[in-house]
């Protein structure tokens, strides 16, 4: 029988759970539930049903793992430890400097329920996460570092596009090659956050906007530009829409360390993701985690887990034997 | 108190591995146990004792892991079943093709004993392994290269050295620049033996013996050398020493792969290891794997284990609080 998958929310994340789930033979799309009028949304899954978010709890038995597709910053913080008394549940919560309230707040309900959350899942937190800690395990004696990019903020567009005179926006986050190219070669650099990302701005002007002020705005706002080296390039909306409307992302999570009696011996791990579609990726991630969301639930585990605590078998599709035989 | 970690067999692999345990503030080194005479090795680490491999028994109480630096050919189908029974063991067991039955072989005894063995690690089998895996979990409809290098192949250069007329010889494996450039493109290419790694070798000649005829020997050599692109050169043996005595190693694990409802996007994920010292880096996994056969032992698990079924949080010395604060 096939893992049963709904999805709350269905914007970007949600659209890619979907498609993901159409790729793993073993899951079907159970429904999708939406804060919106149902009849007004169309989903591309013929077989699915499209519900209000307020039915959700008359599916606790026909649904096996719920994915939460809603935002950190208002829905996640909510949903997660409610719909955990409900249902095995996955989340992509990435406010950093919450995750530890978020775990202990999605622990204590998905305990009390007997349920299974996985929280953070994507690709940072998530991948990037993984790969600081296997790397970090590896290598106690070295040095970190995650470069982001080539890819679009969304946060750093929507700041711009908050802009008086800004009709729309984007943003592209580059890592600098300079930077990149001295931690390969094992120089250990200390980087300033200047040293590390560039900041390319693709602005619309609103008709009669001052196109210096605007851009003297955003090189000089705080925490998103400031410390930053950033160029504006205004372009025609249809310039952006043609150029600029994919969702891009990706970036590098690198260690390098010393080993040896006398630390005599230099290495480098290195971790590259290069997407063409963040919330695409960030979904598969999140579907292969629901997979292990099903199985620990089956073995009768419950709580809040992350990405630290799962055996990476449990993401597979393949049994233990096959994966030894074929992957090891 | 620490973990106690005891090593069978002193060669590369043991004298990595008691480097790593000196770099992991939790562990101790107990003792080395080796098949020569106790009191003609010499080890690093002061505290600990050198026994002959007969005397390993008496530490059973005073052993909390066992790590086997013996080789894959003949010594661990042997001694990973046998100190199983006495010993949590974690070897680098690297013959792909018998892992299947080794598995077995150390699955069995371990459960009658009540120990974990964790086989098949380091970075090829290990890490590798680890990415191949998570990679293809995520990405379902992808494709999956590794590449090998630059690095040094003790295989093929013990091959060259079997010919008749050689007297010393260093072999390296070096990925083909341009069959990865075609990867990371996300060109799916279909690439033989020969188009993903070349071969270059470093050979000492004994006094009077025909060059040619050597050259002509390795380049032929059916499965080693006859598959590949093969550079062959002549160097005094100071050259050799002085220039290749290292032993460096590395590659790249990729997988490209295709999402969304018609898989209209491209995705990459790279992982790279660029390695000073092979030995040094196996040992640096095996020691941490060593940490979560402790923790699993102490959870009460038995049986062999490979890298998929342990979750990474157990390869930390972090407890799950730290890890979700600072690298989640």
């Amino acid at each position: 029988m096939s893992i049963r998958i709904g999805i709350i929310g269905y914007g970007n994340l949600g659209r890619g759970v979907e498609c993901a789930v159409k790729q793993n033979p073993d899951m079907e799309l159970a429904a999708v539930f939406t804060r919106r009028k149902p009849e007004d949304l169309q989903i591309l899954t013929k077989s699915a049903a499209v519900c209000h978010v307020s039915e959700a709890a008359a599916w606790k038995d026909k649904i096996d793992v719920m994915i939460l597709c809603g935002g950190s910053a208002t829905d996640l913080p909510e949903q997660s430890p409610e719909f955990v008394k409900l249902f095995n549940i996955v989340d992509s919560f990435d406010t950093h400097a919450k995750i530890p309230t978020h775990f202990a707040n999605v622990d204590t309900a998905a305990k009390e329920a007997g349920k299974i959350g996985i929280i953070s899942v994507g690709w940072d937190p998530g991948m990037f996460s993984l790969n600081r800690m296997y790397a970090s395990a590896i290598l106690p004696n070295g040095k970190d570092y995650t470069f982001w990019g080539k890819g679009v903020s969304q946060g750093h567009s929507d700041a711009i596009r908050r802009i008086e005179g800004v009709k729309n926006a984007k943003q592209y986050t580059i890592p600098v090659e300079a930077a990149l190219a001295a931690v390969r070669e094992g120089k250990d650099p200390e980087l300033s956050t200047r040293e590390k990302h560039t900041r390319e701005c693709f602005v619309v002007l609103e008709e009669g906007a001052d196109a210096s002020k605007v851009e003297q705005e955003i090189k000089t706002m705080p925490n998103y530009f400031a410390d930053y080296d950033t160029t504006v390039h205004f372009v025609s909306e249809e310039e952006l829409l043609r150029d600029h409307s994919g969702i891009p992302h990706g970036g590098f999570v690198l260690r390098s360390g010393k080993t040896g009696w006398e630390e005599e011996n230099s290495h480098l791990i290195e971790y590259r993701l290069k997407l063409d579609s963040n919330p695409e990726f960030t979904s598969c991630v999140i579907v292969a985690y629901a997979r292990a969301a099903y199985r620990l639930y089956k073995e009768g585990q419950s709580g809040a887990k992350t990405v630290f605590d799962i055996p990476p078998a449990y993401l597979s599709a393949k049994d233990g034997a096959a994966l030894r035989a074929e992957m090891l």
